[in-house]
């Protein structure tokens, strides 16, 4: 599949045909549309391309209105779902990764979801008295990207989770859409971490249970429009829908062959305002993680820690 | 012409049809390719969607390298061709717009390049006495876009005009090009002005000689790449080469008509690493504006002033 | 008086004898002191260094809480002492100057009030049927300074307002204090517009009714302790409580004399968190001001024009 | 000794009397004045309150020029000294930490020199046959501070350390200096590490060969002013010159605590243009350490790995 997404809810709906491992629901919430995958069989997981786990999408158009009610309003909704797909406890020791180059104006989310979330693993060292018990320990990072710090994310995340010794590593991300209409408009999270490249296979760079040893919850947002799918989702439909007689399986094919080159690496379509659009979805995820983390909690409480 | 670019050999490039009010030689200078573009009457102008006047562009695939040496090189080279475009008198005062956005990266360049370039009309009132009489009075300001402002760029330009009495007013901008392998890579410059919108017909906004009163340079970079034109000069291309058995003219037409909404207004395609493209290609830009300017004065007299 | 202030309250403070032609009234509000001084006759306006006019400060130990429902109070309250300085008629059409560098931490309060200000002129043309006829027409700009554009502030603002015609001017600067706990923690409003160097005599460079003809509201924040001060304000202190025969009247000048480089023009002394504090200040004086000018509607009708 | 600064050289002026166990040698190099302080014996350390080890101060006013010849000269002088503090061989894996908090201007060295500096390991794994066997294997991290991570800088530096297992530690920092004229124009290394307090004493947040297992250099650059030894030094200065008749010691004494607040900790004096200023010195840092640690290699041959 030369198709390139990071929703497992877009992988599904690439695939036509029924399939068993799948389940999927979706409900409403404020406006929002909630979508649950669970993907249960590792024949499933290579259908889709993407590892077995929960997938929970919140899409919404507000994301981009910078209002503090509203940001508050999707932090809420975000921080409800989280809890359905890992429960923090109060004592917990959390390690938040900002991923992305913070340079690169979509990549940016991790980073400054990072700069804006609550952190207090050192203010339970330095003030106990000011902490309230309900409060978890939460430390965060952005550890930049390999092109510009030589050294690979999994090696310093690896590091940290020796020294720091968190109980969940929670992974901030920017993400791939096929659609237009999901890029920044769109939350995704899931329990199974985050696998560069093809997603299944190569295990070696992910971060995961499996590589670090604790949970790995990873949330992403898509910023960028896969070019690859959005010609081929638009164009082969147009082509495909054309019958035999005006175009043949083989001339199509070589149609399709021919405008491969499309998908220019260097290049990549991206909403006009993302400068914006990151600020506000950054302070709709690290409202929406503080929620989550210290969960018995009000965005009151939590205001007095900043 | 549903296609956009601000390029006048782009335009070119796209009529296949021989025009007779139209000149082009192109030359090599020292691994750059630059193309002399001269639209000469009223109906050339009106084929090509551009102006009467002259267009030089300069190709380079370094405009990314930020190096001194390079950025030296392409900078002396635009100095030379602005130099055949309008020639600056020693006693001439100017003033520099930054057109543009500074927030959104791919529309930074303006905005950046004023902040680079080597301003003096204040020197000249404030320290006369430490002021070679080899340069002349230069201003540059960044007005900012109608959005943020509730201003129009005219009206801000012309009020700045009717104060300074400019020899010459220089408008950069960031353009759009319809090649991959333009953006970022390619200088124009136009004793044209700017014409927002259609290039011709509507003058309201144009900042040109026959607007401000003074001549207009314009010197501008294609930084997105235009994705209507991406799309139809490739798509047109293989449809149009599919025989008429194998789809009709007005099947085609019907095609191409179904996949209009593919410019989609809000998403720009952009390099990946546009935020550091930026940087450099103002650093050109301001450092050839300020050798073009003060002319009788090289690179290490002018450092002075910095 | 080598101390330098651009605060009125300041001003007044250091003036120990009674003054005929000062008022001074101060009051509570929501935990915030307000001083309103009105300096009524030009003997006042020669000893505090400060035009003839009303000056409002505000002042909060919460001005750098950037939570939204502390954001929302101050700027109530600063809506509310705006109209007692200036009515604003629904019809009005209003020009926002911001001071000041942006490159610059403590400078950019200007910049970036405007950046965050509702600006509305723009819409009123192109888009009139969706606009409130509560809303005044507000445009902003950020000039630059004289450095940077080689044009002075006035120059441009004069151009301005011959084009757009305001009813009202409204120039937002970064101000220098004399008290650490003022800095950062102060807002000043005032009907006699903004006065650089010694604030009074000097006419030529001033933004007021005299210079511009429409009236001009001046706001600032101070964002610099002013050395001079800070050091002569204690240091002098000090030196003057010393008796006769400790050090004589000459002996004391010919210290001060000699301490007199302190004032390195190229230093300034600023909160450590300046970068944070200016994007907090600047949201509480831009929702302020669109609070007041568009007095009409709630803060939540406002949100959708953002 | 309440007064605070980072340099060994200015430790070295503020005790006047002759210490056995320092050494100083001074001399100038292309303008540059280059001074080295050599720390033999605990006695020495615990008076200038530096650990034993060498320093080596170069001074220049020109480093706020951002010419590029300019920034070339100097970091070629940074190189050469450099050589003379420690010896890397071609084959060395070095680590280069950034410290300080990137959103605070002065702060910013450290993070802006690890975004410049040139990283190689990654390219000797992933393109190694465009690798040159005169180049070292250089990753690079600003880790961020304690209170936007939680993490102590040096929990994650013993990670990376662990998993890199590098030859050498570089850690760049911004420091404090006592005098103007040294601030944004001087640069100190040293083979003693960062010791983030009181410099001796206390190991236990050092970053040094003890702590770490590997030699650590560290290169810093005042960029803020201290103002507890600003105004000490040039108060103290005359009140000590003041004979016993005009001041009794214990009026001095008096007089000198009642000014202690003067160091309040929440401000700083910083140069008014340290923004650009940033960003010339992190270019310089950053080349010098170029060349240092690839120092088979020409700065023509380096750029074109950038």
């Amino acid at each position: 599949m030369s198709v390139r997404t990071d929703l497992a809810m877009e992988a599904k709906e690439l695939v036509t045909e029924e399939i068993s491992g799948v389940e999927e629901r979706q409900y409403q919430k404020q406006n929002m549309q909630i979508t649950h995958v669970t993907i249960k069989d590792e024949t499933a997981a290579q259908t889709l391309g993407k590892p077995i786990g929960k997938y929970v999408t919140i899409e919404t158009k507000n994301m981009g209105n910078k209002d503090a009610n509203n940001i508050s309003e999707i932090a809420g909704v975000l921080a409800e779902e989280l809890k359905k797909v890992y429960h923090v406890r109060n004592e917990d020791t959390i390690l938040i990764i900002g991923l992305g180059n913070q340079a690169i104006t979509p990549d940016s989310v991790g980073p400054k979801t990072v700069r804006e979330v609550l952190v207090t693993r050192h203010l339970f060292e330095y003030v106990p008295d000011v902490m309230d018990e309900r409060m978890c320990r939460v430390s965060a990072i952005a550890p930049g990207v390999l092109g510009t710090t030589g050294i690979e994310t999994g090696e310093i995340v690896f590091g940290l989770v020796e020294k720091i010794k968190p109980n969940l590593v929670i992974a901030i991300d920017a993400l791939v859409s096929l659609h237009a209409q999901r890029v920044a408009k769109t939350i995704q999270m899931t329990d199974t971490g985050i696998h560069p490249g093809s997603g299944v296979g190569n295990n070696r760079k992910a971060l995961n249970k499996e590589t670090l040893g604790v949970p790995v919850i990873a949330i992403g947002v898509p910023t960028i429009l896969d070019t690859t799918g959005f010609f081929k989702e638009n164009f082969s439909f147009f082509v495909d829908s054309l019958p035999q007689e005006v175009m043949s399986k083989k001339q199509k094919d070589n149609l399709m062959t021919r405008v491969s080159f499309w998908g220019d690496e260097s290049f990549f379509v991206t909403p006009k305002d993302m400068d914006e659009l990151s600020d506000t979805v950054s302070s709709i995820l690290a409202l929406g993680i503080d929620l989550w983390l210290h969960h018995e909690m009000t965005e009151e409480e939590l205001l007095l820690y900043r």
